[in-house]
């Protein structure tokens, strides 16, 4: 059961269908990697950013290596383990069971937004980040309603109930949240206008990426478009932008902090047999993780941790070309497949992240890492 | 460039005309897996067992354990990383090319064995470990003659010359060698007889594998075909009872040892488009790690290092089940992919194995660990 746009690709086979040219990324983007030190300060992390590939396996991941002549800031990981994606009812998960296990460490049902099988809502990470005081963030390519964010602050039966998910934003004190789904939380079917709502709760609500970027303190919605964001030639830098202004505003808090970032446009690359679509999203999340990277280097008390809820496409590295960045894939299927993803830590505690377990130990471990320590 | 038996499948694309059947593993084999302690004795290895399992992915590892209800001997990796497969001429590498590779420390052309670009010989790991008094073996389900294991040990600029590869061992002074190929070593152009002659040189010539099994000391040359050992039905245990034997050899040197061992038919299962082939050999690749872990979790001065040369068949898991063990892949091709493959390792200085890097680095690791200390 995958629902929602996932389901839309799915169905439409579109890797079958698409044109033969969409496989071959030709090698145009190009950007220079830094390697950071590998010390920390504390032996414990106080923050957590966690960043999603949607869809990310290992073959989109070397996608993202060969067109960038070899290099990603991925690089910068040695602690490197696997996830396996399993849902509870599926071999095959979708985002919303994906999101949920690593939101809150329970295997679900395909479809549920941070609920266990039998629909009962469970405190995600970010929930309990709150409650220990800590401050909290959601930075997402996507409407920031769709299955992967949501997971990890709503609770809902079905990862379609968008105008439910975005009212469970306004049942948190979440400090920034980014991304698209404007509409959600304005044009909706109970009257409701969430914006007028988060106002007055506090936030600045803004729909611009360079006024976002300009911002440092408060409470942020960020709103950059009405559904999803574009694709990256439309939405331009607006992920790693995004990224390090929700890092600016959660640096506040003494206490700590936890981050999620989604770069959820790597699956729609394998729904639609794009290794072109792929690719540009799989730069563009490994340059949000070298922003990343900047902050957690210099900062030293922030672990960081890259994956995937599962891998999209079965895409297959049929040839390519390193020098030119040139790479050229296959897909075995329209949706998603049931391969362990890979996982990659930075930072203190970055060791635990090492070996091969369930989606779910993620969780147990940043919870075990930044709230029960 | 690809020569040999892998050309042979690629050109055919099996995949295509596989019997739908042979795409979905239906879950019959299953066994226990023991979990090893993490501690040892030393800091730097005194052997090196490293196992390349030939075209194992990360997909083919995740086909394994599937089919053995989630759980595999290579749960106890701790220290992960993932390895560039690129050949010196070629997005995607040969076996040759990725034998050199990881035997040489040297990128290469495709079809190379144990020679550079210019096909001038690079000495091998093997033979620097001879060099240096540490005893040297090579186990393989192939014949032990082509491309992985021939690469570890001879220096031909074609990986089709089977029998200048064998004349190559002659050369040698391996302690221990178990795998086909014995027609190389008898039937031959040149008229010699290699089988005499390595009985001249004192090795024990044995081709019944109850009789390599009980053999514990002296020098081996076991061949147990006349070319490659038959699929799993018919070679049985031949694999982890080499591996096993080979370790009780070698493990007489208090120099210490290094042991290749390939489980080579992975490969020939992706080339064939079968998920059935695939698991069977990933399961007896997996037991004969299990065997490896045995020794070194007791041992204690035991570097375990498990890799791919490479990926095939793209292979895409579309579906399965864990309780039950059924697998279902798909392929993209019939040929080799060019995407990285993890790296797996056990031991003193398994840590030095995480990360992203070129498969030559793994050369460049073992030697700094077993040959340069």
């Amino acid at each position: 059961m995958i629902i929602g746009l996932a389901s839309i690709a799915q169905n439409n086979y579109l890797n079958e269908n698409a044109e033969e040219d969409e496989k071959i990324y030709k090698g145009v983007d190009h950007y220079e990697v830094k390697i950071f030190p590998n010390r920390f300060k504390s032996k414990k992390p106080q923050n957590v950013i966690l960043l999603i590939g949607d869809g990310m396996g290992v073959a989109q991941v070397f996608a993202g290596i060969t067109a960038n002549r070899g290099k990603l800031f991925l690089d910068n990981f040695k602690s490197i383990g696997f996830s396996k994606t399993q849902s509870a009812n599926n071999y095959i998960t979708d985002s919303a069971a994906g999101g949920t296990a690593l939101s809150t460490g329970v295997k679900t049902y395909n479809g549920a937004i941070g609920v266990n099988p039998d629909t009962i809502p469970v405190k995600t990470i970010l929930e309990q980040a709150e409650e220990k005081g800590l401050s909290t963030g959601l930075v997402s390519t996507s409407s920031i309603t769709h299955a992967t964010p949501a997971s990890f602050i709503a609770h809902q039966k079905n990862r379609n109930m968008y105008e439910e998910i975005a009212a469970d934003f306004l049942k948190t004190d979440i400090d920034v949240f980014i991304g698209g789904g404007y509409k959600h939380f304005t044009r909706r079917k109970d009257g409701r206008n969430l914006v007028n709502e988060l106002t007055l709760k506090g936030y600045k609500v803004l729909q611009d990426i360079t006024e976002i970027e300009m911002i440092n303190s408060g409470k942020i919605a960020g709103f950059t478009a009405s559904e999803h964001n574009g694709r990256i030639e439309e939405r331009k830098d607006m992920l790693p932008i995004a990224t390090k202004a929700a890092i600016n505003i959660l640096d506040h808090n003494k206490k700590g902090f936890f981050l999620m970032v989604e770069g959820s446009q790597i699956d729609w690359g394998g729904h639609a047999g794009s290794t072109i679509y792929i690719v540009e999203d799989m730069l563009d999340f490994d340059k949000t993780i070298g922003k990343v990277l900047e902050f957690a280097s210099k900062d030293g008390k922030t672990l960081v941790v890259v994956t995937a809820d599962h891998e999209t496409g079965g895409l297959a590295l049929t040839g390519g070309e390193i020098k030119t960045g040139k790479v050229k894939g296959e897909y075995s299927t329209g949706g998603h497949t049931g391969v362990m993803v890979p996982v990659f830590a930075y930072g203190p505690g970055a060791e635990e992240f090492e070996g091969i377990y369930e989606n779910t130990v993620i969780y147990d471990k940043i919870k075990s890492l930044l709230i029960s320590q």
